[in-house]
């Protein structure tokens, strides 16, 4: 019998090979030749799967992003208002290794969706719905009596969107810094001003 | 007479072509050559001033950095308190094409410091800076009676610093969302929540 390959097993590994990559030697130490060694494929054998690097980082940054979602789905299961806002938010921050890991691709991710519309389109998407995710979850607070400030439930994700945003940059590229210490204590104080 | 050459002139032209083709092209398309012409020079007569594109985008930065410091020092001149930490915040935020071309450098230079110490530890280094500023603004709004929440100064420059660097991410790769059109907005939306 044939060798059966599972071509959308082996892409998944090639994706995670890559993010691994990345992660330990940055975008530009990443080459098609590490990543195929790092995921045990003969150097050319990507190309049917990946042409570019650049298509392997816009996978790497899909996966990532669906991960992180699989997880948010995961911890916000049952719950609602602040508690889901709490557990979506904690779960997008760096708060371990393997998200720190994330924000080192995120960041290649961004740099090159400057100037690539497919993957700035990829990532407006992404954020348009963490938006919505959030401002509901704010909603449901507010209806609960658990948020008592007049500012908007849009405008709450807004602030916590951006600061979400803000912390994969911290826990990156200065995690010792003070301000990047307790990410956790950070999102608690912001819901506490939500409370008041 | 022998022609004169101003040599920190000459290095400070070469920076500003290097962060106005970075705008215009991405750091990728950013080549030595292309920001040669930009500036006036012969192709190869950028060498002695900068031996490589990493020591120009590094001084591009440091340059943004710095003239953002001076528009801050101007906007900040007599005014404290919550004055001063909205002056400090606005000139920081994304809210003008030539502030929105700053965040083009800025992502590119974050990329690149997450392999390269030096940079990571100017971005550390602007940071702490940053921190500390809006820190002192925070008590002293506070001892004014302008900030209520028991939410310490520490932790609002937490908050302000990544909304602020969060808005970059925002206002360079999806200026058009929702969430960006705004960050006036978001800032006088945060300073209510301190307040209350």
């Amino acid at each position: 019998m044939p060798k059966i390959v599972d071509h959308d097993q082996r892409r998944l590994e090639l994706v995670d090979a890559t993010w691994r990559i990345i992660a330990r030697l940055g975008i530009e130490g990443a080459t098609m030749r590490e990543i195929a060694e790092e995921a045990g494929f003969a150097n050319g054998a990507l190309k049917p799967y990946f042409p570019t690097k650049d298509e392997l980082l816009t996978s790497a940054f899909g996966h990532v992003f669906n991960r992180t979602n699989q997880r948010i789905a995961t911890v916000t299961d049952g719950l609602s208002g602040v508690a889901a806002l709490r557990a979506f938010c904690s779960e997008v921050l760096p708060l371990d290794e393997e998200r720190v890991n994330e924000a080192r691709i995120v960041i290649p991710f961004w740099q090159k969706a400057l100037n690539d519309p497919d993957m700035a389109a990829l990532h407006s998407r992404s954020m348009r719905l963490w938006h919505a995710t959030i401002a509901g979850h704010a909603a449901a607070a507010r209806a609960a009596g658990e948020i008592a400030t007049p500012v908007g439930d849009a405008a709450v994700a807004d602030h916590l969107l951006n600061m979400m945003l803000g912390a994969q940059i911290v826990a990156a590229l200065s995690p010792d810094e003070h301000f990047s210490r307790d990410l956790a204590g950070q999102l608690d104080n912001y819901l506490r001003l939500l409370a008041a």
